[in-house]
């Protein structure tokens, strides 16, 4: 039996400080902060950032470094409950020191969205879904 | 205002389908399932499959592709609430068609864990770490 749980996501930071500054600016706050660890606990599941020769090391030896320049192949998203919060949340991250990728539109799929980079060009979809929910502290119930 | 938020990680997937089969066979049953898309709840979070070419041209237009054989950057967790489930976990991981990459261990940071490969080499690490709650769904609590 192998429990449904999504519950970190560690970033291998080329500069953990770096990037633990952006998410603080961005109004999170860190549940640890050493001098090569954070962690956000972001609703139902946690943000980790530990450095990436480090991670690497421990998670994907056998594999080639990351080439910098090249996309991860993998997107976060911050969900919100109302569609009108996309831009405001969008707007706010830029203002926070997000380097936005993609401005809000309607999708295809019904929901709206766009995109912004961190420092270290990890992708987050600022979101709005139909029908996902969420509980109070921002954990998903349905989607 | 900025919620404190990760709702969804999508991977680029090379082949949806074979990812898709693969967390079936995890025993995770997909909230959506299409010829081009995915989505698995998992605990707070949501875990969602999309064509590596479509997620690219919304989400990172300006970065190359990911090459193949480098490692992506990131590495995912699935935390159990007792140190003796991560070998159970891991070993029916394995089962369900995992490549383990390391055999769980006992960690510096006080938890024990180890990490296994999906078929397109996005790592997850099989985790306890003292101190974390979880809810009844699988979302995080504490961290």
């Amino acid at each position: 039996m192998i429990p449904a749980r999504l519950s970190l996501v560690t970033l291998g930071a080329v500069d953990v400080t770096r990037l633990r500054d952006f998410y603080e600016a961005m109004g999170w706050k860190p549940a640890t902060s050493t001098e090569d660890f954070a962690s956000f606990v972001l609703g139902g599941a946690v943000l980790a950032l530990y450095p990436r020769d480090l991670l690497q090391s421990e998670a994907a030896p056998d594999l080639a470094a990351p080439p910098a320049g090249s996309w991860s192949g993998v997107t976060f998203a911050l969900n919100v409950d109302h569609v009108d919060e996309v831009d405001q949340v969008f707007d706010a991250a830029v203002r926070a020191g997000a380097r936005p990728v993609a401005v809000p539109k309607d999708r295809d799929w019904g929901g709206r969205s766009g995109y912004i980079a961190d420092p270290e060009e990890n992708r987050w979809e600022i979101a709005w879904a139909p029908g996902a929910r969420f509980d109070t502290r921002g954990a998903v119930i349905d989607f």
